[in-house]
């Protein structure tokens, strides 16, 4: 059964700035789920969805409909609603992958489901990024070359304020001197959580061959292998010594 | 320089619950503080803060003289207001401990920090915990018997729906058969949190000597080691190519 | 392309203890070996080795036909020859899985993997085992009841001296009150590896469809997703500035 | 009571090599201990042992009055007899620190603790390493400058085949390009273990201000609290319902 993609973009760059328009013509998200598309085939159904959609694009039918969903977002975090980003955490515990893309790390969802601040080190001027697997044989790095290199693009550095992942798969090194963590991975409640910091609306990064891969292995590795259910609430257990057999409703 | 130990109570079963105030006359968070008190004697300075004090007894300036917060809740948590939740997780992440007890898996500051529901099975029905260390080598197990038994306890019970933790130093069994991650670390920006669930206001849990040796283990353990600070928003950095040497501003 | 899976066994207590031969009058090796071919279809092409087989069964060519090797040894782990444990240790890091069982804790290839003693606690008198799930949505908790039970069991118990797991997928408690981390992963080079305990050469263990069922997921779980390779040794690299980008050799 | 101190050198380049020589007339290993003896004070007692005295300095005696032990080894490792790290081993797993210094990456010793090739990228071209610190309240990077800059220093990158780390501390870029995980933890048994990668024997760094206080901080880190104990071996329990209350036996 394909794998089913929504990539959802704030669509403020992608309209407002020429720059961003001339590397990013389709738009971004566009970009993004036409690689995807690309990429993966009959494997996958890829559809986006954009801020100033009805309900941001995020419907519960929507949503209830998506195995992955791609979160694009940078100067209109503030924009989202809270009742749609509760939805959305929801559906992320409820076993929905998340990949949340570089500035994404500020989106109002991802500090939801991490707890911090995700604040980070930032400097837009044209540096190299040179991206290393330091988990070769995750299923994120499949067919990645080792390193690859972004000729130019905003530098992320360490301290990045989030929980220490489950999994560290990519760290990047910056021209500036800077490293990153710019792969890593969360589980949260039953859904798989994937930061990738690669991308920017000023570098035409989305249109890097191994940053499109990384992006398609994501949609694989964080789509649910099994029916959607909310972890339980506390649920009460009868007293007796022996533990009923009949217990079948936990999520699995 | 003693560690500055300030233990909240909601205290409503200690004032409304003739079996808790039987159990714990000196109400719960009162035997906590004594527990601690006793164990650490001048290493420790130990305060407690009430739901009904004004702001719940955790102003600004009490936190910023608190190195560690115990937290004890069970049946207000909907009470606690959310600006002083906002306030103790600002304090988290900028170096604050913090010891989430039993109940407390349910309160607004865990679920804010954890990021997913917390939600977990129970039964109160005096099972019997039998509580193993399977990290015998942390701070937090020091000097505390493998294993040791709590005679009658509420149930806590897998699945336990928080992130995977960054340690996990305590596995309990009861006597109905199920298992819990009865102890378990995160750090979460500069502070670090503890959960520890062995402990109820129906059972005289928080008399037990082992119990008190963990929680006094945690005050040590969570206590930060230098001066509190909140993880720095995201800052722009100059683009030449030789990291300034002068930066060091950075929370240590 | 069908996973290839190849079974070992001691064929120890098979052959020389009566009530083994009772239980499993296909042998253990054989008892696993079906139950993976029956649960996995055309997706799997499963076979078995022997201890008393040249070179027990695992000569170089075997174990690079092999995609996920299970273990099972209890009281020949002494008669293992060291050269085979260190071909099969060679092939793990390469990207070969392997699924240690039970009393595999104390097997040559499994101590050479961690590092530790592997010790553990264990009592064989008929404790009933309750196996949870602590990561729901783990590809090898997959369709397993939540909990299940196994009527008659040898007791394995902590502390069990290994390093912190990857990943903790279940944890068993016994009728006698003691807890165990029974399903673990660990990644070593490029190999998966996977620790489960439910099982043993007295009780029925290996009948048990939950059992089978985790065994079968983990053939999926562990099986390399791309051509072996050794993690190179030390690698010297070029002094150019410019990392090079014809670097494409990294096992990926 | 004052930590036990053991910086042990295999002494080669610090006789053979006229650069090193120059570098560090006290001995590569003197330097280390001098530099811990002054940072640690009466903390601390400090001593140094080599592969050339008997039984390398490291007999059981020693080691049995040994809190921590700092390895460095380069073009010797071969010549460590294989008993002695089997000793070494032990008291590791017993709950000896131990801090595993640069090339000491393929040192006996490490390898055994790690199960892995602990093969990594290398190139020794005057690369600048600057070093980030990516888990800021770590108690190994308290008063560690972010970042801190080593002007010339062999590279080493990734990919390190080593077991997923239970903490990562420092994260490190080179002028290459390259990126490293040069600060990371391990529990093994009851012991902890510290990689750290910056020091070469071709520069200086041993000599760095913010490289001595990360293994002075390390120092107290690795130091065991409790005394020490070898897991035991698998342990026969009784087979009653109670669990015994007098156990009380375990490594803790």
């Amino acid at each position: 059964m394909a794998t089913r993609i929504l990539v959802w973009g704030e669509n403020h760059h992608d309209v407002h700035d020429a720059r961003t328009r001339e590397i990013y013509p389709e738009t971004m998200h566009g970009t993004i789920a036409g690689a995807l598309a690309a990429q993966l085939g009959a494997d996958a159904r890829v559809d986006t969805a954009t801020l100033d959609q009805p309900e941001h694009g995020l419907t519960e039918e929507r949503l209830a409909d998506t195995d992955v969903l791609y979160w694009w977002g940078h100067v209109q975090h503030h924009a989202v609603d809270d009742a749609i980003v509760e939805r959305v955490h929801r559906h992320v515990l409820s076993g929905m992958g998340l990949v949340v893309l570089h500035s994404g790390h500020f989106s109002k969802i991802f500090i939801r489901l991490m707890g911090t601040t995700c604040a980070l080190r930032w400097r837009s001027d044209r540096d190299r990024e040179v991206v290393w697997t330091v988990d070769p044989a995750h299923p994120l790095a499949q067919g990645v070359p080792q390193p690859f290199i972004i000729d130019e693009q905003e530098m992320y550095g360490e301290f990045f304020d989030v929980p220490r992942p489950d999994e560290l798969v990519f760290v990047s090194g910056f021209s500036g001197g800077e490293v990153f963590r710019s792969g890593m991975t969360y589980r949260r409640g039953l859904g798989r959580v994937f930061y990738f910091s690669p991308g920017d609306q000023d570098f035409p990064v989305y249109h890097h061959p191994a940053v499109q891969r990384v992006l398609a292995n994501a949609a694989s590795w964080a789509a649910p292998d099994r029916p959607r259910e909310l972890p339980r609430l506390a649920m009460y257990l009868p007293g007796e010594f022996d533990v009923p057999r009949e217990w079948t409703g936990e999520p699995q």
